[in-house]
């Protein structure tokens, strides 16, 4: 028969245990974000082999894909064990039902890169094949944050989530930009597109700002060049403001993409430091938890044994057992009370004590993780009425985000406000849900 | 290596896993609205035992001990199991730490008894010291509440928490009123406490009545008595406006009590039903879940076989796989693509669309999860501010709650609201937070 000890022990270990599949959570976050960064990649050069009508970079795009494919491979790896695994805080069913969808869409790879090499698709084909493709894999990533157990690492989690979709709408607006210059024009709809990305990179970053720790804002702080900052300024100026007939120098196709690539990549070191510093964070907070479990041990085994002890035969009526007491009672003479048997009260006061802090910590994580959460669902919230206005509109996913944002300036609320409107017009707009996941 | 299908038949799994788990958190659910019911009735025996001076109900407190230590018992038989078992949704720690809290109390009900029998305590400090440990239990109910997977059955669930809940409050009614009655007269405090409860009680039923299902519904209506209930809001009339001179007649202690026992005996026959109802709902989403796993298993397999099959040598080129399609476009061709090749896309489309079915499952299921939890969630921010006030303005339980609510009357204000405000100045009242789970 399991003690309440027992019992306190048992929610000990469970801590523990949480965090350390947490230490697995963000192994398979840094492994998604790597393969995000090699599909960034390919993407890129694979746009710059189709624009070239396969003229260029074709060996490159040979090595881009090596890359990739090795990425591939760390990340299965990390797939693998999950479902044998046990314990993974929240709907594992979810997670699963994400994990096929994007092995379904790396699956898929293979053909696209074949159409590909047959100059098969345009370059606003392949850079949206890639973009789903790395859709599917961030879903996972978001996932996985969203059932982190523990504040600071959820906070984190948050952090580096935002980061990561923030650098992939860089990537996005780098194919974009590359797409218009190397055309020689660029029309008011890749223009809107261009603002839409530059707005949501932003909007990602700020998120990011608001939940990263000191250390994760300076490594983004020092990331920064300020003159490449101003060139890549320039460079979008050029681009978003060029009259629906004008010309765009094709010569500055190669400088718009080297200068995104170079922002990119410092945004992929910093990504790396944001995933280092998750990693150590929770190693600490295992290691905390562990010292904690010991330290208590010994306590626990002396109040076990005492608590196993029969009580001697005759003793005095016992007092009221501290747990009947009111808490400022307890509080005041905690150190036990005249008159009453030597160690049983006390022993009971120092369980209650335990069980109390316990208590009290675990709330205070759920209170600070509720926090976290509400930021993670304004996205959830966003994303789907993001979905329900494609599914509905026959939007592309900018559109319906532009249209979002539109509205929410117009009405000076916030973008999440308008969302929530939509999704409670849900039914005004007819139709089913948006599918995918 | 696992492939996508893998993942996709993983996720079935666990959702059939995550079912027959909720099932096994019904099953504690009832077993501790048992204790809780058998605890309701040693406190009010006990208490015509402690308020006659020890003369009288001894007998029926002894045999009502009994109950109650075999539903201990029963209630102990579906804790042991838990520490073991995997894949608990939510935070086990979070649930042992509740129930830690509760076997402590449970293990000091002992001791109580023996006070009791010595008349060492007062009416008041019997009702306080049983209302705790049904708290402590009540608040594991919750807790299991908060973590249920399957919308449907989670709004069952609380709406079984809430009727439980209320059930309590109208148990902690019947003791202030009994007490009032016996002795024969009931100040100003009293009323108020009695006027709390009643208000309190309504709370949970409406809340109740907000999620329970026709039939549940249909069960509290059915066991209502209108002249009964006549006769108990006479009752209340009579003691809470008896002026704090006068007298009441202690003759109506009885039967106050009796008609207090009445109800709440009609309660928990309503609880077992609601009870009896959440397991067969939660059957059959398993047994619905297992037909859904076991049809699209034989798809699957000829999918898995179809797809480990090697393609035919000298192919043609695979075309644009759906997953990178639009998905209008593959809704309008779904049945395969002219010049495609015979079964190659229509087996990627089959798949593909089953993944996104569940995925649009999985996230409707999401998506009605949250709108559960938000009530859940409500009751988490009026439980801690009441929590706060109690610390910091050294309230009893009923004071607090009755501030927020007085607050929220005159500011027109839900009382959801107004505990909001509260945690938000939390730092404005001092101290710490409060203790206890």
């Amino acid at each position: 028969m399991m003690s309440g000890l027992g019992f306190l022990v048992a929610a000990r270990q469970c801590e523990i245990d949480e965090l350390e599949q947490l230490a697995g959570t963000i192994a398979l976050a840094q492994a998604l974000g790597e393969l995000v960064h090699q599909l960034q990649r390919e993407r890129g050069l694979s746009n710059l082999f189709v624009g070239s009508g396969g003229a260029g970079f074709g060996p490159q795009c040979l090595a881009a894909r090596q890359d990739t494919d090795r990425a591939i491979a760390a990340a299965r790896e990390h797939f693998d064990p999950l479902p044998g695994a046990t314990g993974y805080p929240g709907s594992r069913a979810r997670l699963f039902s994400r994990i096929a969808y994007a092995l379904h869409g790396l699956d898929a790879l293979a053909g696209l890169r074949q159409r590909l090499d047959q100059l098969a698709l345009d370059v606003d084909a392949v850079t949206a094949a890639y973009c789903k493709l790395i859709a599917s894999l961030l879903s996972v990533v978001f996932d996985a944050t969203d059932n982190a157990a523990d504040p600071e690492v959820s906070r984190l989690l948050l952090a580096y989530f935002n980061f990561v979709q923030g650098k992939e709408y860089a990537g996005q607006e780098r194919a974009a930009g590359a797409a218009a210059y190397a055309s020689g024009r660029c029309d008011a709809r890749r223009q809107q597109q261009l603002l839409t990305l530059i707005d949501a990179q932003e909007e990602c970053l700020q998120t990011f700002g608001g939940f990263a720790d000191a250390r994760g804002l300076a490594s983004w702080q020092a990331a920064q060049d300020g003159l490449r900052l101003a060139e890549l300024e320039r460079l979008r100026r050029i681009v978003c403001t060029a009259p629906a007939d004008g010309r765009l120098d094709p010569a500055l196709s190669m400088t718009w993409f080297e200068h995104c690539t170079a922002r990119i990549d410092a945004m992929k070191q910093v990504e790396n430091a944001l995933g280092e510093q998750l990693r150590e964070r929770c190693e600490q907070s295992v290691a905390a938890a562990r010292r904690d479990l010991h330290a208590h041990q010994a306590v626990l085994q002396k109040l076990v044994s005492q608590a196993d002890a029969p009580s001697p035969p005759g003793e005095a009526a016992a007092p009221l057992a501290a747990f009947f007491e009111r808490e400022e009672q307890a509080a005041s003479d905690g150190a036990g009370r005249a008159g009453a048997p030597a160690y049983g009260p006390r022993m009971e006061r120092e369980i209650l004590a335990m069980l109390r802090e316990q208590a009290r910590r675990l709330q205070a994580t759920s209170d600070e993780l509720a926090t976290v959460r509400a930021a993670l669902n304004e996205r959830k919230v966003i994303e789907r009425a993001k979905g329900l206005l494609m599914a509905h509109r026959q939007l592309s996913e900018e559109a319906a985000y532009r249209m979002l944002r539109q509205t929410a300036m117009e009405q000076n609320r916030r973008l999440v406000d308008v969302a929530e409107s939509v999704l409670a017009l849900s039914s005004y707009l007819g139709g089913q849900a948006p599918a995918g996941p």
